[in-house]
């Protein structure tokens, strides 16, 4: 088995490439659940969307987030009405997150809601919500605390970020499956995923990052900066928030307690090994095309 | 002011032609809540749609409710997920449920929802609910009760039904401004609508029959009933149900009690004045073409 720890686009293709490689029941991928919000009463997840609709084959290519060729036409009639609308969500994508809230309401945890909804897109990789409770990303800004997608989506990350804290993190419960998932896994991979709003939310579930140092399976990373900045998204602006230096020796960092290989672009091969005791394998990282993404997978 | 009590298709256009005759602030409109339904978890109001969606001049022309040229693909992706979607809502028309579901949640009533949803599409005219409490028109059937969606849209009325009753109907309270507004009307008009379904749920709210039979205003109905049979719908077998012939004689028994005129079709004119004391005036009722609605209203 294969365990895919992943938030954001970066690691939605990531998950795609890795899909078309292993047999589907042979992976199961342990989602970043930070960044879910409530919009327009609908609770949206939008990094097991990603993961849902990249299994399915539907995610947009263009958007990277989103239903391939989706209609926004809902949205046009909410934002007539006055509505809020800079997160958007597409028409097909709304029937995800009505399926989703409508379950909550019947008492269904996040993991059932998660499962139900994956089987309905025939989807047979196991897609796990990192926890079933409540995890909050908050960014610190020199005005207050933001949500991610706040931060995200409605600023374009064009506030000075100051520091990020997951909200309910300590109280949290790692869902039904993960530690065992990580425990009995032959390899685990952290996908090129912003380390601190994408897999820092994971890893500060209680168990988490325990059960990844306990793990006899090796423990590989492919690092989402390339040079000195991320591939994409605000990565290296929030890397530098927690005094990490924006390279692949501060994404070790993040991961150096249970890391045993990292997989960083070619072009930061001059810099050697960044910390002692973790291999580090060079590759292309950027993932462009379907071909790009089942390279780096393989 | 003109106040119209409505509910259903018939109504909806019946209030088009009206509101292309009337200023939209003389204008009040008392709609049925009795065919309100939860689906996909949020609040459905088929009839207040209706009437909000003719006075934004939105309605589809075709079907006779949602939203002129609207898509269903949200509708689509709820039916590849397994979702149930005998009842259909468009794309651009769930935002209408989406803000109503969303406001109800936050503690508004549905008259207040109503309100805030009516100005977001420009609409002058005051659209009030029945009631802000839950009344639910329950259809009585060999094989037990169907709510009035079920046995409507899901079955297309083609289930025998035994009766009818509105659930709640004895607790509720006329939404704010229902019964000033039946007292202090110029004319109250009651829409070509099903007496039994539409119109019923209405007069079964506690003060609003009272209301009908104490204003100054002269009452007229329209009568959806044109010789043996109903424009359209089931208000022909309803009737029946209720022990109430299927004619302008039995549309006037529903509202012998506060009537002072009925509108029926020309073709019914042989039949006399079906009940002493109750005025009857004979006219097309039939409503195909903008013109015919205005007609009428006029």
């Amino acid at each position: 088995m294969i365990v895919v720890l992943t938030g954001g686009t970066g690691g939605a293709k990531f998950v795609q490439g890795l899909a078309a490689l292993v047999p589907a029941r042979e992976l199961t991928v342990i989602v970043n659940t930070g960044d879910d919000l409530t919009w327009w009463g609908l609770h949206v997840s939008p990094d097991l969307d990603s993961i849902t609709y990249a299994l399915a084959g539907i995610l947009s290519r263009e958007r990277g987030w989103g239903v391939e060729a989706d209609t926004f036409h809902c949205l046009e009639a909410m934002c007539r009405m006055g509505a809020p609308a800079w997160f958007q969500l597409g028409d097909r994508d709304l029937a995800t997150h009505l399926r989703r809230t409508e379950l909550l309401s019947e008492n269904k945890t996040l993991s059932e809601a998660t499962s139900q909804i994956a089987r309905g897109f025939g989807i047979e990789t196991r897609i796990l919500p990192m926890t079933d409770d409540r995890v909050e990303t908050r960014v610190l800004t020199a005005d207050g605390e933001l949500s991610f997608q706040e931060y995200f989506v409605r600023e374009r990350y064009q506030v000075a970020a100051r520091g990020v804290r997951f909200e309910g993190a300590e109280r949290a419960q790692a869902a039904p499956g993960v530690l065992q998932a990580i425990a009995h896994a032959e390899i685990v991979v952290i996908a090129p995923s912003n380390p601190i709003t994408s897999t820092g939310p994971i890893l500060a579930v209680p168990g988490i990052r325990q059960a990844l140092k306990e793990t006899m399976a090796p423990v590989a990373a492919i690092s989402p900066i390339i040079g000195g900045a991320a591939v994409s998204g605000p990565a290296g602006e929030l890397m530098q928030t927690q005094g990490l230096a924006v390279s692949i020796a501060g994404v070790v960092r993040c991961y150096a307690d249970f890391l045993d290989l990292l997989v960083a672009d070619e072009r930061d091969s001059a810099l050697g090994t960044p910390v002692e005791g973790i291999a580090v394998r060079y590759t292309s990282t950027v993932m462009k095309s379907e071909a790009d993404k089942t390279a780096l997978a393989r």
